[in-house]
């Protein structure tokens, strides 16, 4: 039992994207700029740092050229690895002037999920981002994916089966996705379902290029996020302070504070390389512009 | 991984005795008698009811006597093992004189925490406990032992080693308590430190006689008891709402929530007999007397 843990962990901070987006209030440029290098600064080596989605339907990310832009004037490059969501060429084509050097593009296992998000079946929304995946690739920009609702969607529950998982895996593996990130879009997820999800998708990818995105909402992300790591997963996104929320329960957890992931690896002796004092001010920082608590019991109760 | 795991579990419920103690408002007997009625009605098996603590040190039990009393006159004895925590020969002498036929006593792995709450190092304590579970199996009386802090001290920090605490178990053991009860009093423990306690314990006690009551105080009590469900636990312990709170941090998590171990098992298809509706009844009808919302997250997202 937990005898061949790796000793480091890879963790992917998207508190500025996954997390903002899901918060109402919007926090100015200057200030999300700030928290990115507060981030950048603990040691996290991968921020997913905004989106270039539709401002009428996400205004909370109307700023991503600016925040690239202000990012860019800094160091924090040379340090840190940055991505940020894309939906489709017109956003790459503004990402690449940009100089991005990764993007992350995403799908998800359920039509009914994909439809209120991007209004397109699951099917149809591969056929976007397959030209968007084989530009950016010409254009030598990384492609991360993000696998939405693999272990149950907010309108159809539970998967009946894993099958459109192992396609829309197979497909980002086949258009090259260098990473793949499983997410657990309300907290739907077990330790069972884990194995069962790894064990699914065992012939179509590594699991070191698997990464887990497992949210809190019922509580088990840890207890996922363990069993993953047991099984060698050792890739896991969080968002700092627990950001995000959950749009579907009011007052419900969402994203897996980073600083939870961060206090589970180091206190079993596995490196992240994020120092958490440094981490906790960057969340304390976009916390009060957001004029809120975090959400994390942990973070309520760690003293540093 | 999590192949060979137990098709059911036994839950003991802590919340009026651990929950309730460590609440600032003292909920009046009859409340805490239709709350304990509640928790039987969801389907627990197993509930410590009260304590026989001195009331001016901890003024929550003071009805010890009358809780016991009343519930003697309803049925809920003939399908719940009611139990009441007993520091000393006096309380177990009332405590048998009204029926009960399980009692807990409990110790620490640590002089500093047993000193601050007893006022006796973990020696002299032992000593005091040692006639009262003579007695209580000369009495025909089932005697629970909890073994406090260990993983942890809120004053002495993590232990230097586990001497204390296989001490402390092979003394219950020779006693005869017929289970012992590994409290992780502050939340201190992580995964690792669970193969490593279990393990330091392997030739003192049977697996099936060890309970877990972790609390959730930094978040990894379901990821503690999940390695602990692997390694061959089958009995643990919440607070009904996660009722209780932590004494040592304030906003902080203490018992974790009986609701999410609940959860947390028979998600993954693990029987522990209880109907989480009617346990969340029980919660909130409790929480409404101590006029607060449960500290659970879960609890806010779990809808039924």
């Amino acid at each position: 039992m937990l005898k061949n843990l790796p000793n480091e962990v890879k963790i992917v901070e998207v508190g500025p994207r996954d997390g903002l987006q899901n918060e109402k209030m919007i926090v100015p440029t200057e200030d999300k700029v700030k928290y990115i290098l507060l981030l950048g600064d603990s040691g996290l080596k991968n921020i997913e740092v905004t989106s270039f989605v539709r401002p009428d339907r996400i205004p909370q990310m109307t700023d991503a050229k600016e925040v690239i832009e202000s990012l860019n004037k800094t160091n924090i490059k040379n340090n840190v690895n940055l991505s940020c969501l894309i939906p489709n060429l017109k956003g790459l084509e503004i990402a690449s002037k940009l100089g991005v050097k990764e993007i992350a593009v995403f799908s998800s296992t359920s039509d009914a999920f994909n439809k209120k998000n991007i209004n397109s079946t699951v099917l149809e929304s591969l056929n976007i981002i397959q030209p968007v995946m084989k530009e950016a690739l010409k254009l030598d920009i990384r492609v991360r994916a993000y696998i939405s609702t693999v272990f149950g969607c907010p309108y159809e529950g539970k998967p009946k089966s894993l099958d459109s998982l192992k396609r829309v895996a197979d497909f980002f593996v086949k258009e090259g996705a260098y990473e793949l990130s499983l997410s657990d879009t309300v907290g739907h997820g077990n330790p069972k379902e884990v194995v069962s999800v790894l064990e699914c998708l065992e012939g179509s990818i590594e699991r070191k290029r698997l990464a887990m995105h497992m949210h809190d909402t019922r509580g088990l992300a840890l207890s996922n996020i363990l069993t993953g790591l047991e099984m060698g997963v050792s890739t896991f996104d969080g968002s700092s302070g627990g950001l995000g929320g959950c749009p579907y329960a009011k007052g419900a957890s969402g994203n897996c504070a980073t600083e939870e992931l961060v206090y589970l690896f180091e206190s079993m002796g596995i490196s992240t390389g994020v120092d958490i004092n440094k981490l906790k001010e960057a969340s304390s920082f976009v916390l009060e512009k957001l004029e809120r608590k975090s959400p994390s019991k942990f973070l309520q109760a760690y003293k540093g």
